[in-house]
């Protein structure tokens, strides 16, 4: 009997604390919902201050910004973390074309970040396209000169349109040195996206030391399309300019405001973004949209009054897009202070209706926030899943085993946008990235509650 | 010993049926994702033709388009089903002024569906702002001759944003009749939407024929933020020019196409959206959407050689908007002709990325479609709920209790579209539609293998 009064006692409790959050969530979501500063906080930072690479003039705009936005949203002490990085400079206007005996045929390119320009006079070669690293090894003896075109198109039957960019990335990640080391001249990509416009889209290439590096761009696809039906009987040439390359490093800074734990300030919850972008758009959903919601939750906390048990981090962190330093530089530094972080959750992954949190995390911690599933799905995260985090905790997740986690909003139209110069603020639509403030702040407050 | 082979053995029948269900559903979504024709459809239907209000020429080029698109699909059958339907105008371009000591100050207004025009001369008043029903109780007697501006705000902390329209639809539907009860010469109504824009939104209208009818618009939220701002402290006196009018009705019609059912063919299923939209946008998502993705499940069935058991109808209805004559019609001639309706689903809320389906339907039904939720959950349609299904299958519903079903695609975005002159092809994303597609095939092939 005593055991049935403990175990009854017991569920009335858990019935008593979920009734509680549910309350508490509510206030948390109303007030984004109503008073949110997310989409104004955005306009200013894509309009105002627009792409902001690391090394940028921008990026110390924005750092300005970043820092007296969560000053005004209420952080308990806010700073700067220093950390060097990397200065790539597209250094003038990437342009390639068709050399046509009636002339040119432009096509709309960019160069891919961290790649090198092309001379002075540019690269002129003739193009052997392929559609697969496969097909690259099939024709390896006719790429030396050349220009390599992979034309390897994103998978539309994958719903998961990040599978489809995982599935497409090697092509931009390894092309230009995997052809070079055929004695490749120049790369064209294939832009990874499956939009239906002709916009190019960047992103880091890696070059592989053992082989020259080589200038690389990424294609709209309408061009990729076009270049690929003219290839097929047609001798092609064409002329690449770009004029990428590296200044030293120099000091960029992560942006972290803090609340203060009030009974276990020494257990630390991250939660953020990153501040930079590539330069050739506005970087609305990739990421100002991590950053406005991450300082939204602070905001919002500070407007309901809540007062958290454990220590909160909302960190815009510096150079995501070619260098990840600034997500190395929190988790080194934590290390180096002996930081106990518990939770790291991250928002990059645009700014659209939240439909689920991914999870890296041990199975009895997935159990544990599983349990709070119905309390969020109301408001958009309907599914927990297992995988999932972000670029910049990852570091934290390596050193620590930090349990980490990442917002994934609905994904049809990320990769319409992403690196893109139409990823600007009016891509964004204001309820879908104040609904993933809400569901982002609702799971900081569980695990603030209840721990981990 | 023997019992346990039967439930064996039926199990194993349900893994196999549902690795044979599966892979089929894979099959129809890779075709509508790979080869999809939704998406150059809806440009043709909103482009070439755009808004197409029962009544208008554009409802008989819709009618000829999607006769022809159908037979196109490749439907055995394709008929139109002739229905009167009414033939509202809106006679001139709307336009709304406050009469300032400086001049005139324009407001972006549209006329509500289905309203009767001001007049040669227009009406001209002063402005009494009501919040709600119980202020213009309240106000009851200051209202006489007056222009009563209903300034009913859409309720933001409403996740499911058809809640908020449920909520805030009764200030356009009956504010200009309580108003007129009064003895108010003109409405003006917030519109139903909290966009970020100022157009306006129109939508029906439903005059009590006990009071006289006056003219209404629909105006944009900025300006009503700033009208409602400036009668804060002044005597506001407002133009307002209409010009509504209905002509005689005329003949519609319901385009049908059919795939006739190899083993039931008595057994109708029907799937469709509404042909007709208002005359001030496109109707790109409500609702070119529905009709493209209806058309679209045709084409892939017949793509993948699929043969149903069932009849399939698929069904462009007409007059959704402000009539519901199609969705009438096509119950009374079912009724009429004896007919078996064994299930009806319809697409009306936008061509955003599908998230569940809404199910009118009794208790045992929805444990079968229930069982089914796993398969069609990879393809964005996460949740089954209980309620839910389409206006124009609402009388096939309310006539034969015929089970019926809704697409419930992502809801933020839809009421900033919704009537008012932004809904455009170009507010529809590709993908989104066409994944829309996936899922109601989906469903369609399984009711037409299981029944219900």
């Amino acid at each position: 009997m005593k055991r049935l009064l403990v175990v009854l006692a017991a569920l009335s409790l858990i019935s008593a604390n979920a009734q509680t959050d549910s309350a508490q969530i509510r206030t948390l979501a109303n007030e984004i919902l109503q008073n949110s500063q997310t989409y104004e906080n955005l306009r200013v930072l894509t309009k105002t201050i627009g792409g902001r690479l690391a090394g940028s003039e921008q990026m110390y705009q924005a750092e300005e910004w970043g820092f007296k936005a969560l000053r005004s949203a209420g952080g308990d002490q806010v700073w700067k973390q220093s950390c060097l990085v990397p200065h790539w400079v597209r250094g003038g206007i990437d342009e390639a074309s068709v050399i046509l005996k009636t002339g040119k045929r432009p096509l709309d390119v960019v160069a891919l970040g961290n790649s090198i320009g092309a001379g002075k006079e540019g690269v002129t070669a003739d193009v052997v396209l392929v559609n697969s690293f496969d097909e690259l090894e099939a024709k390896k003896d006719q790429v030396k000169g050349k220009i390599v075109f992979y034309n390897y198109a994103f998978n539309n039957s994958m719903v998961r349109t990040f599978e489809a960019y995982s599935d497409a990335n090697k092509y931009r990640a390894q092309g230009p040195s995997r052809a070079a080391k055929y004695g490749a001249v120049g790369v064209i990509v294939r832009s990874l996206s499956h939009s239906t416009d002709n916009h190019p889209h960047t992103g880091s290439t890696r070059y592989d030391s053992a082989y020259a590096k080589i200038p690389a761009v990424a294609i709209g696809l309408k061009d990729a399309d076009w270049l690929a039906q003219h290839l097929v009987s047609n001798k092609t040439t064409v002329s690449l300019k770009t004029y990428g390359y590296f200044l030293p490093d120099v000091m960029g800074h992560n942006i972290i405001g803090e609340l203060k734990g009030t009974e276990f300030p020494e257990e630390i919850i991250t939660v953020g973004g990153h501040l930079d972008s590539w330069d050739n758009c506005e970087g609305a959903h990739d990421d100002g949209a991590g950053c406005v919601q991450t300082i939204e939750i602070l905001r919002a906390f500070k407007a309901i009054g809540y007062k958290p048990k454990r220590t909160i981090r909302f960190v815009l962190f510096a150079n995501e897009e070619n260098g990840l330093r600034g997500g190395n530089k929190y988790a080194e530094e934590a290390k180096a202070k002996g930081e106990k972080h518990i939770f790291a959750l991250e928002s990059d992954a645009g700014g659209f209706t939240p439909r689920a949190f991914g999870f890296t995390i041990s199975d009895a911690q997935f159990e544990k926030v599983s349990s709070w599933r119905s309390l969020i799905a109301p408001y958009g995260c309907s599914e927990f899943v297992k995988g999932g985090g972000g670029a910049d905790i990852g570091p934290l997740n390596r050193t620590f085993q930090t349990p980490v986690a990442g917002l994934q909003p609905d994904s049809q139209r990320y990769f319409d946008y992403h690196h893109a110069r139409n990823d600007t603020f009016e891509a964004v639509n204001k309820r879908e990235l104040e609904l993933g403030a809400v569901n982002m702040a609702a799971l900081i407050l569980l695990v603030d509650k209840y721990g981990l």
